[in-house]
């Protein structure tokens, strides 16, 4: 079978924060705000009362032929191996989307303060769920080794 | 800063299972095959060295007007609290979109054989990445009472 659909997607908000360009490699500590359309923001009755939030991000800085790669060096390092894309975290794939649990501080009418997204300034966001013990939670997940050296978050206390 | 783009999306493959309409309420054993299109294939490289993997659906058989849904009682239940539809995994929502982290068992070429999905047969995938335990990881992960109830898993040994 072979899915043939038009698919289209209308950003409910963006992101606000202090990364104007990427690659972003700090960001565990970083508090962004996701600024909902206002005709969205009747969506986030009850979501204050999760700790955790996932995010889903439409990465428009994405040329048109870098949805085209199938294989890359992670993070365009040499030293780490050749893989698939899907292999990857890479913003470079067929569909740009981000999707980042991340911790939820705060909301304020159609504005959610978060900590620790990694998306830059602008990006507009397509979806926001409470974090899910079942849908988002592996237990005892195995990575690759190149994977592991950069999953350590660095939270500060 | 309105967000004006426009945002198209192409099915990477789709899932098979014996999930023919929803709703799905017991999927935590459940084997499903994501069947890549071949084009597509070349991108798995590496995925298997991952125990899990985060899969992004495009939830078809919502209609137009359920994504304009911005209150509802999960599940349809009306035992339990009305609240926005960001503060639930509910299918309907503006961008009909899945997102799951699932035991990845075993991948043959173009197919991904997958423990946990909770995707009706047909659905179109959108995304795969590998779990990653800083993007996907929420630990203490606080959620309100009516998710707890929803959030055990079944598995069997």
């Amino acid at each position: 079978m072979k899915v043939e659909q038009r698919i289209y997607l209308r950003p409910i908000g963006h992101v606000k924060n202090e990364f104007k360009k990427g690659p972003i490699t700090d960001y565990d500590n970083t508090v962004s705000e996701i600024i909902l359309d206002l005709e969205f923001a009747e969506g986030l009755d009850g979501l204050d009362e999760n700790s955790h939030i996932t995010v889903v991000f439409w990465m428009n800085r994405i040329e048109e032929d870098e949805r085209n790669v199938m294989k890359l060096h992670p993070k365009g390092r040499k030293d780490l191996p050749l893989v698939g894309v899907f292999a990857t975290r890479s913003p470079r794939r067929p569909n740009p989307m981000g999707v980042s649990s991340v911790k939820l501080l705060k909301i304020n009418d159609n504005v959610l303060m978060v900590k620790g997204l990694d998306a830059l300034n602008g990006t507009p966001i397509l979806d926001i769920k409470p974090f899910s013990k079942k849908h988002d939670h592996a237990e005892d997940a195995k990575t690759p080794w190149w994977i592991e050296r950069f999953s350590e978050k660095k939270i500060e206390k």
